[in-house]
């Protein structure tokens, strides 16, 4: 069986152990992060990306708080409450985030009592085999979209590295190669911040998976000269509505797709969806430091002091959607009955 | 008025001196050629690109072989003709190129005789003095197309640096602030070469223009979220039927435009239209290396050895061009009559 060769969070003695995503390709170096006010840093710097990674991440670094404040005697409620908080406010468009973090909260005010940080240390360990495992039935769920000598494009990094592992986009596409398919994927770079180029190529790269590299306003072109036969991205959010936010230039893909005739496809699990959040308007999008575009990794590309905009992610209105895949099946128009039915459902989590 | 502070192309009598655009906008440094074959390595190397702008520096090459030659004694038709050959296979797609050198060889073939080099140098400084003349006669029909307040998207360098100078597409929006609009212009950085980033953006702001930068795949959400009134690019040539092969990533925007109702327009003079080229499929793209992706300007940013496509232009279907923007005029759909109609007009070359 494929997967990352590589582990992207993890809970040690120490804190919270992060792949430092920013080093990618050039360095595989692991950080350990001490405080959840440490995390939420390393969050805000894009140590760690993706949706279901930061939740995860977050989960753990609120088991951290408790741990620590249960071993200096402080009170662990209020550290928790506090850690969380912080930890929200580190990124406002994933809500995989605040979904991790309402749960780490759930999950404490449910026992209190003196065995709290343990409590917690297990719910967070809970939340990413969960997200472990709902890559996995991601990955047997998307596959069949996925044909025998298929091109797939996919933007962004929704792999092993933006989730505990395996991925969301990702593992669809590494379970339709497990199952025999010859494969092709065209990774968009993903600018400003590269995660295709530096994260996703890198990872199928790691697995052998055929992959090659283009820079985002390719994608278009070759939608439009039939190379490509179905796209697959992950998400930071989607509303009830199916709209969906994800990394900056999904919506041209989307768009794109549709105007040559091309699916596309969702993929992230349950607790990407916010069924809270009517429709995409509903969702802050962030924008990030203009440096991202102008010096990306140090090196300035543009004049100094020229201006920029640079927001981090944007919304696929649900028209643009052929089908969303998640853990408990495969939703498809109209969503706002197909993704409140995916939770009435019990998820595949085999 | 306003106008580029810089001289792109210009021939002195040490040979063609070039300003070398792989280096901005760090450094403004000048770099002399003293053969054809120099010249056309610094066309391939894209030291100068942008279609017209390669059009007047093979035009002032050939001339400079011509010249050359005379002076050593040469046979100058001869020399001409291997500098011509050695020039149109620089650079495929633009059929600008071609165009300059045929203007050339004819201009050989129609003077024969001794004082043809002083011929072909008149004829070069004419190509590069119409060039300028059509820039500003685009900009006075174009301008007419952007209203005060209007924020503009663009792609790629269609300015000064693309020209012998002023611009195509950045001349129709220097004509419209000359007209005292205020005037907004969002600059696409356009991977993998950065002409947006580092060309348009230093252009646009050495002449005090508003002027922020995106990256590619920041368009679409930008012209979906209205704050694009409308979209003007250049081009590297244009087919009868209004097909539009341009810098890669034109053509995405185009169909986004389309998709939100917002007008796209191409500024090409009629050195780029070619009237013998039935449509975009016969318009040959070049490819070139891969490093222009994995390192750009040898900053590696993808892992060693990644596959990597990289088509340095595309064909926009003339179904998304709302107008072409030329010295001659504006043409309209359907684009078979109003391009060939500009053949039969007279220029507006005041």
């Amino acid at each position: 069986m494929i997967g990352p060769m590589f582990v992207t969070v993890e809970r040690t003695p120490d804190g919270v152990r992060l792949l430092d995503q920013r080093r990618l390709p050039a360095e595989e170096v692991y950080v350990t992060l001490r405080t959840a006010g440490e995390v939420a840093e390393a969050i805000r710097d894009m140590v760690v990306r993706g949706a279901p990674a930061i939740g995860v991440t977050a989960a753990f670094a609120v088991a951290l708080a408790a741990t620590e404040a249960e071993r200096a005697g402080a009170d662990v409620v209020r550290e928790v409450e506090a850690a969380g908080a912080t930890l929200v406010a580190a990124r406002p468009t994933a809500v995989n985030l605040a979904w991790a973090v309402e749960r780490m909260r759930k999950a404490a005010a449910q026992h209190p009592g003196p065995a709290l940080a343990a409590v917690l240390e297990a719910e967070a360990a809970r939340i990413r085999d969960e997200d472990l495992a709902a890559c996995r039935a991601m990955g047997r769920h998307g596959a069949a979209l996925i044909g025998d000598g298929n091109t797939v494009l996919t933007h962004c990094n929704a792999g092993g590295l933006a989730t505990a592992g395996y991925g969301t986009a990702l593992g669809v596409i590494r379970a339709a190669v497990e199952e025999g398919k010859r494969v092709r994927v065209l990774a968009d770079e993903t600018r400003p911040f590269l995660q295709g180029a530096r994260l996703t190529a890198w990872e199928l790269m790691k697995d052998g998976i055929d992959v090659s590299l283009i820079t985002d306003n390719m994608a278009g072109s070759f939608l439009h000269g039939g190379e490509i036969d179905l796209v697959v991205v992950g998400a930071d959010r989607i509303a009830r509505n199916g709209d969906v936010a994800n990394k900056i230039g999904t919506y041209s893909v989307a768009v794109l797709a549709k105007e040559n005739g091309v699916p596309f496809y969702v993929a992230a699990p349950r607790s990407t969806i916010d069924l809270a959040c009517p429709h995409g308007d509903a969702i802050p999008i962030e924008e990030r430091d203009a440096a991202e575009v102008t010096a990306p990794f140090g090196h300035a590309i543009a004049p100094a002091g020229v201006q920029v905009r640079n927001p981090a992610f944007d919304v696929t209105p649900a028209r643009y959607v052929t089908a969303i895949v998640t853990e408990a099946g495969i939703a498809r128009p109209p969503y706002d009955a197909s993704l409140a039915a995916l939770f009435s459902r019990e998820g595949d989590q085999a």
